[in-house]
């Protein structure tokens, strides 16, 4: 119950098996042409795609080394560990950042936004974590974000590595320019494969600029995919076979249906959760329905708690990054995640907390398991 | 029989279906350790060893983005493909490449190596492709630059990607600063992951150098190491398994075996190619025992050729590069491949020409064969 990597289903386990091809070979190039296309769906965009060999981090630092130049200015909201590392990598890139900073566990008001556009004439692009991992936040207003984006002719970048398969993100319709995400999240792949779109405005824009990298520049991308339907380096092809197979489970089971699942998951988790006396770390109006934070009741040691839970129960949860290390755990709530991992985690962490001494409600199991009738 | 992907051994590729770890767990920690400490084995170095989740290119992009700063003087030699690409490279990230060039198929005299030191007295780094996969021709003369390097006090950089594991390369014994090799080739496990070493020099120079970049920053890498023996990002764990398992079965057969396995290979390659009248490309004192690059004889198509071999005899060759295409054919000879491979790609190739209407002596395969007496 990991917030990344997730279990990853046998069937795309087994698909990592399939023969070495030559990646200059037709063979490859049907793999890779379905793989684009299928994330097209995944993304509900028609942009551009390219499949990265990399883990997550090495795709947002695509976003930033394609797009960003010495000096650009570049809104980013900043309240936990991944939003401040990307806005330290914009700023040790050469760009400006100009970071909108709001309490952990919080979203800035969208207004923010416009204020920073207003004082602003030449912001380059915005770059939202869309689900920062490790507060157990969502931005909730990333539609309004796009639409602020394309009023002001700048361009919006959602970090959404976290998140994308597990929840809301119609990449076109939010006008989302390039769009990040990884394969061991919601996708529910192996890690090391990350996939990211580029819409057509910053796709021109990219093949004007010139930018001094090799592995992730992405205009090199481009023309192989044009003139070959290949990768410019050799991929990491058993992880885009799992890849591939994950698409095809996220097809089959639809994304809505998907994303509904998700957002149910993470219901009965609050609901069960909150029943026992824990309190999410996120305000109601940020909580994200992948990661669940949750604040330790005081005189819960962090360690305690989770090698009982590893140890006498085989369930897996995360501490908190920084100064939230030992103050809350994060339970992911993705990618296959379902009732049966939802109710196992809930019983563990009731038993967890009766063996510390917590004197927890009878109830909060059957209040969680109401949220799946 | 491609110069990369190799074949993988069904051990190496079942080694990935073992669980999808936590990358911050003790578990992670084990196989990670055991992986740097083989890999050092296999490197013959003492030096730390950082695993990216990359392919060979960002393996070699690592080298330069830590180590090359704007107007730093590099010497290179230039004489194909990747060498070329290496030496655009240094020139786009800011430094300036002093590039030695020959004819595609020799290597440059030793002494030009000198003339370029004694022209130039603030040289940082003198980078090489040690094995030039698209020309098929190796440096003989490694432990001399290296020697030369060490008296000159500049860094010496081995592009080893398509080498490493298939013929002498002693790390340490040949002052080799910054060792680079994938796991797709003389190793022979799926692409995805590069191991590179970094002497205490390198090491030194690069913990006080800032470097804009984060995928690739091995400061990052040192660090969590050091503290953690993890990686600073999530890891592409099922190809850290395989590498695993591919190093174990190196370490098994043993080094010098593996090199003398690739040599003999090698010599009856060229033995059974020269037998049918096919002459290298590279000149003697060049050649390659990982990648034989053959000139076509007058009149025979490359495709045609390619594809007879493909689709009759299920032998994958690879075509030329750039101007060499249709020029030369090139054989991998790496990894596993052993006897049964060579006499079987020999004699395909012998059919494959007498299909095409070329005469060829009926001793060829004989004489490659006593090269394994």
């Amino acid at each position: 119950m990991l917030p990344g990597p997730t279990n990853v289903p046998n069937r795309v386990m087994n698909a990592m098996l399939a023969p070495i091809i030559n990646h200059r070979s037709e063979d490859f190039r049907t793999l890779y042409k379905s793989i684009i296309e299928k994330t097209q769906k995944l993304f509900q965009t028609e942009s551009d795609i390219v499949l990265l060999s990399a883990s997550g981090t090495g795709a947002v630092e695509a976003s930033v080394v394609n797009l960003i130049k010495k000096g650009d200015k570049v809104v980013i909201p900043v309240n936990g560990e991944f939003s401040t590392r990307l806005a330290d990598l914009i700023d040790s890139w050469g760009g400006q950042s100009i970071r909108i900073e709001s309490q952990f566990g919080e979203n800035p008001p969208y207004e923010k936004f416009e204020q920073a556009f207003d004082e602003h004439n030449d912001i380059k692009a915005l770059y939202a974590v869309y689900n920062e991992t490790s507060t157990g936040t969502t931005i909730r207003y990333m539609d309004k974000l796009g639409d602020l984006c394309t009023r002001k002719g700048c361009f919006f970048v959602a970090d959404s590595v976290s998140i994308l398969g597990g929840d809301e993100l119609p990449t076109d319709k939010w006008n989302v320019d390039i769009c990040i995400t990884a394969s061991q999240k919601a996708i529910a792949a192996p890690p090391g494969v990350s996939p990211i779109s580029i819409s057509q405005k910053a796709k021109k824009y990219i093949q004007d600029n010139t930018s001094p990298i090799l592995y992730f520049n992405l205009k090199r991308y481009f023309k192989y995919y044009q003139e070959h339907f290949e990768t410019p380096f050799t991929p990491a092809l058993p992880l885009c076979y799992a890849y591939s197979e994950a698409l095809d489970m996220i097809l089959e089971e639809g994304l809505d249906r998907r994303i509904e699942r998700h957002r149910q998951c993470a219901d009965a988790f609050y609901t069960g959760l909150g029943s026992m006396g824990l309190s999410p770390f996120a305000k109601p109006d940020a909580r994200s329905n992948l990661v669940i934070a949750v604040n330790y009741l005081p005189g819960i040691e962090d360690k305690k708690f989770r090698d009982i839970l590893s140890n006498e129960f085989k369930v897996l949860v995360a501490g908190g990054f920084g100064n939230l290390k030992g103050k809350v755990f994060r339970i992911g709530s993705m990618g296959e995640v379902n009732k049966y991992h939802v109710m196992r985690t809930l019983s563990s962490v009731e038993s967890a907390l009766r063996m510390l001494g917590v004197e927890v409600p009878t109830d909060s199991i059957n209040k969680a398991m109401e949220k799946f009738r």
